[in-house]
């Protein structure tokens, strides 16, 4: 088995051209990569070809890789034709566990060992998914969010069959086609980013549910409240700051009792001291030699930036 | 009773004045009003000035409105020094409900019957505090977000024994002040923002109590994931595009299977047919006429604008 480097990889596959596998192929192009993309679909091609024409100006914005070019994309007529001489498959099937089974270990057969496989789906553990396949050692979810050529993070994990290498691989190469990597060592459904945004969700779908919002109360709650502060700082530190000086020390005092409160309808833990040493430690790492003064600086010059960015400010007064 | 119009309110109070009191206080200097203050803290003055001299710069960059200034702060001895002449209070005292009921009930008496009182509290409904006051019915709840003089949104809901002017009237004077404003017209603890807000709290703790993710993995994956996007679409249109052209009832038929997966602690509602026709209509209001290809440009646009304004992408390149 002679792995190619992350670095050196030249030729991906796409396999399931929907949203997310289309703006996949939209991100591997505009890398400089040269794209085989199959879909069952019998549209797939004229579809994933949109997606492509539709995210290139967005591409274009961003700085394209040398040689990019939507015609290094080829779309083939059978799955064995798209990863036959890939050298990094992306699946992007439906979410359903037995098509993920079966196409992963129709990949797996028609891949060489050494190729990892990484799935984009949005919750299944890969140790449910990889059960099919014959070589299970490369099969890892790289999990990307919508559109996947915009929004950087990608969450990489693998399965109980998985090897080592195959997750620091992955890790490696999607680094190196300029995604936010964050690599787990252990698999929870949803991974992270999507627990987070699912909590949300069901809260909202239970708040339209309960007639309590509407939908556009809730876009609205979210893109004129926490959404503007969490473009660029995160739930954990935006709270820390909310305990002013005294930090996520003084906000879990305060509002540790909140947690009892039906605020939601998901249960919260109990905030027993583990809990609490593991968020004042984690929020103190996260600030560094930042001190309140200044993370308060730098949030607000961020909320400031986002509103105008987002066409909510106007643009400063020349001097 | 005799209530001053919103828009001609010139004297605020603001009683309470740690990180969101102070952040109020700075805000109603900002729009130029004048501003008594008192927090029974022995520091109180010397903190809230600290926190509107911190703010300042911020607001300058927003615009300040004619006539502003940091020196129409007025720090009282006494509560009721604060609110004797105030054409509307914000209390801001910390999160208990035992506290909030005795200050709820002591501004009630300070103050004429037609003053509107708001309670910035960040979960307990008016009908749980308003209990002590004689005066109820101008009690209401005005709940913003840290830091009150940047992040647009106010939530504004009565109590049972609150009347309809007081909320109405709430809503209006904080649109004269420059805030975004949801009315509700029920209580839920919480209310909206905070309840989605809470959720993924709660998850984001447990994740941690669990080893699943540390505070650094949490805040990055909103950063680098859907924080991106929150900041100017909110989480159900950002949905909806993420069913390609079938919109939301695409993507509810897509993952609605995996509302029954444990991919929170928080259990799902069920899509039943009248939860699935509110998703899917009121995403169809919030996108109006604009066609998916017009919502996913103006996404990718937004996404690279706070991407750019955020510091994370270079400059674009002069013509």
């Amino acid at each position: 088995m002679s792995v190619t480097a992350p670095e050196n990889v030249r030729r991906v596959a796409c396999v399931g051209t929907g949203v997310i596998g289309g703006g996949w192929t939209a991100h591997f192009l505009a890398r400089g990569y040269d794209v085989t993309a199959w879909d069952p679909a019998s549209d797939a091609g004229e579809r994933v070809r949109r997606i492509v024409a539709s995210a290139w100006p967005a591409l274009e914005q961003l700085g394209l890789a040398d040689g990019a070019s939507p015609d290094r994309l080829t779309i083939t007529a059978t799955l064995a034709d798209a990863v036959a001489d890939a050298q990094f498959v992306q699946e992007s099937a439906p979410e359903e566990l037995t098509l993920k089974r079966e196409l992963l270990a129709d990949l797996d057969a028609a891949t060489a060992d050494d190729v990892v496989i990484a799935s984009s789906t949005s919750g299944y553990p890969m140790t449910d998914m990889q059960t099919h396949a014959a070589r299970p050692q490369r099969l890892v979810v790289g999990h990307p969010f919508n559109p996947p050529y915009l929004i950087p993070l990608v969450e990489v994990v693998g399965g109980e069959l998985t090897d080592r290498w195959a997750v620091e691989w992955a890790s490696a190469f999607y680094m190196a086609v300029g995604k936010s990597v964050i690599t787990m060592d252990r698999e929870v459904p949803g991974f992270i980013a999507n627990r987070l945004q699912e909590a949300l969700w069901r809260e909202a779908l239970h708040m339209v549910a309960e007639g309590e919002a509407t939908v556009a109360d809730i876009d609205a709650s979210i893109t004129e409240g926490p959404g503007l502060r969490w473009a660029f700082m995160g739930p954990c530190l935006t709270f820390a700051l909310a305990g002013g000086e005294g930090g996520m020390a003084h906000m879990l005092d305060q509002f540790g009792p909140s947690l009892t409160l039906p605020l939601t309808r998901l249960e919260a833990p109990e905030l027993d001291d583990a809990l609490r040493a593991a968020m004042i430690d984690g929020c103190a790492d996260a600030a560094g030699d930042r001190h309140y003064a200044q993370l308060v600086a730098e949030r607000d010059q961020g909320v400031i930036d986002v509103l105008r960015a987002t066409g909510r400010l106007p643009q400063p007064r020349k001097a």
